[in-house]
């Protein structure tokens, strides 16, 4: 397999972006990455969505965008995993450059997700559980999470503070990303007392409904050090992990099976261990999921997840800075578009482009990108030349 | 790059399914593969799946299916590519198998179809094509196929007769196939005098709604030549180009510029030639759809896939059998699946198992299987050991 390197990114500002269409901004955020990336052409291409079908009552991606970008006719796929879409479109474009298929390969990721209403979103959404066994009952997301909070606040005494600590932070970050969706600061009190979701989870422990779309370039990382004129990032791991896509099918719900397994094998590709991480970007669709996802990656000890939010140690300026660019609460989440976006921070952070937000001496970035309660994980592990 | 084999093909009764859901049937078709390759585990696996979102409201397959077929923790992942979408699962786990990321490889596809009405499915279908300028005008796939068939009656002589040819042989063909959703047989005044959908199409020129799954199981061609206990099949080509996805906007709407360039892909890197290929599987979603990939191919010359047709080449003891499994129009159409269908009846034709359709001596076989109107377009050629 060959080395792997990324040399181009682009994303764009998000938000609700009714005069926007799909296809809009994923060009717009792929010609940025190809425009950053210094390139005249590109190979094939990956595209992560969760749900256009749903979304914006349109399949077949790859015609459609290979078609608008300009780009056709190239190879171009799209793949799903719910909101690990992104991260999957970056592990396959990975694959193929590695194989030696291609050699200039854009991962993107796109969702358009105002252009139904809140009950069609949320449906659309719940179609990241198990319909049949979830979805047929009435649960949607802030349910299940809220679920996952509450055994989390019962097994291992984490408190209603320490979840908002996590909004508190990501929004302290977004306040410095000029793309953030709500690039404004939150107290703890306001979180606590924010709109109720689902208890425990108040609107404020919620990421939100976003348009929005990221992209990256990769080619062979020998290539990379001839043609980029920007410091060149490598991918020195990628994971991807399975579990129960319904949650009550797992023994213990505060675990997440899948991430603590992507984990392991981006780990070991990357001959890397947490403590080598300087900075990392992680699946906050929700404050406990944060929580959750930092125990199974191994930079907080299982059960201890709470306490290391409101310890600050996640924060800027902190011993491992987490979700920098604002994560997926306060930067926003277009579903399919997260898992590149996370990368793109990582990418920023480890050229030392990311002003106001950098991270000092940052070299190796870990992220990470998930489906449903868990039912998948996707991990890269980046690290500068 | 590593040589690719597939060494388990799996498949099932495919019709209206009422009493299974997409899980179930995926799960059937895969076991099948995995008894049939007589490996004890899979590393990773491969979804083809239109647009399980507007079908049965679930996406988040991956982690679905892998939950269900048993396999958890392994890395799954979703592709699409509207009708394309089985083809690009096989060359997806192509290139993770070329690349060394992983040995044993399931490329499934599925679509489970009649769960929604008729209306609901149409509309699904038409999520194929550009929703923006086709769809939200009001056209259905059986209008935009009836313009490629007018036009191609227009510029070249195509008859209504030769139309018809193509759905005669591949429901002669299907009445042999046990697993095919309608294995009767009909005749040209049959297909003529049916109901009309879209003149010249009748519901005889169509492929019907259909639920079903496929699997294939690929694996190094080193590692196959030692445990596989059946004939080895080397997947020596693959191709996928994409093109406009809205058909108003091609320069010639008779002329399949995504198969063409595919086509070339995959013959330039199997190093064959048409005239090398025994067996054929192409995707006859509609007659007239055979009649142009067959030229886009270059088995016919352009604009004589009609004469083609009708002169009996491409039957059962013709020159050059295509759809020797039925095809789309007499085996079903459950879109995701119908790309991996198509490779399970080479892959049985190379192996000498087909029975009563067998074609003699068959060594090479072509698979093409198309997004939308052309859209997208995937071919693989497979050789026997």
């Amino acid at each position: 397999m060959r080395d792997v390197a990324i040399i181009g990114i682009g994303i764009m500002k998000w938000g609700e972006l009714w005069e926007k269409s799909l296809r809009d901004i994923f060009v717009e955020a792929s010609l940025n990455a190809i425009d950053d990336a210094g390139v005249d052409h590109i190979d094939s291409m990956y595209i992560g969505c969760m749900s256009s079908g749903l979304f914006v009552g349109q399949e077949h991606l790859g015609s459609l965008l290979a078609d608008y970008l300009g780009v056709r006719p190239i190879p171009a796929t799209r793949v799903e995993s719910a909101c690990a879409s992104g991260g999957l479109a970056l592990r396959q474009a990975f694959i193929e450059v590695a194989s030696g298929m291609n050699d200039i390969v854009l991962a993107g990721g796109v969702e358009k997700m105002t252009d139904v209403g809140g009950n069609e979103a949320t449906y659309a959404l719940g179609t990241a559980g198990d319909q049949e066994y979830e979805g047929y009952h009435g649960i949607t997301f802030p349910g299940l999470y809220s679920m996952i909070a509450r055994a989390h606040m019962h097994k291992y005494g984490t408190t209603r503070e320490q979840l908002a600590h996590v909004a508190v932070k990501n929004h302290k970050h977004g306040s410095m990303n000029p793309n953030a969706q709500f690039p404004f600061e939150v107290t703890v009190e306001q979180v606590i007392n924010a709109t109720m979701v689902a208890d425990p989870l108040t609107i404020l422990d919620c990421s939100p409904i976003t348009d929005g779309a990221a992209a990256v370039i990769v080619c062979p990382y020998e290539m990379a050090k001839k043609i980029s004129k920007k410091p060149v990032v490598k991918i020195i791991g990628t994971g991807h992990a399975t579990d129960t896509i319904a949650l009550h099918s797992r023994d213990d719900v505060t675990w997440l099976n899948a991430t603590e397994k992507a984990g392991k094998m981006a780990y070991g590709m990357a001959g890397k261990k947490p403590d080598d991480i300087d900075v990392v970007e992680v699946h906050d669709c929700f404050t406990i999921a944060e929580i959750c996802v930092l125990e199974a990656l191994g930079f907080a000890e299982r059960g201890k997840g709470g306490e290391m939010a409101e310890s600050g140690m996640t924060s800027l300026g902190g011993e491992i800075p987490v979700n920098t660019s604002g994560g997926l609460k306060s930067k926003g989440h277009p579903v399919g578009a997260t898992g590149i976006a996370q990368v793109h921070e990582l990418v920023t952070q480890l050229r030392g482009d990311a002003g106001k937000r950098q991270v000092e001496n940052a070299r190796v970035g870990l992220s990470q990108n998930m489906g449903g309660t868990g039912g998948s994980s996707v991990i890269h592990i980046l690290e500068a030349e």
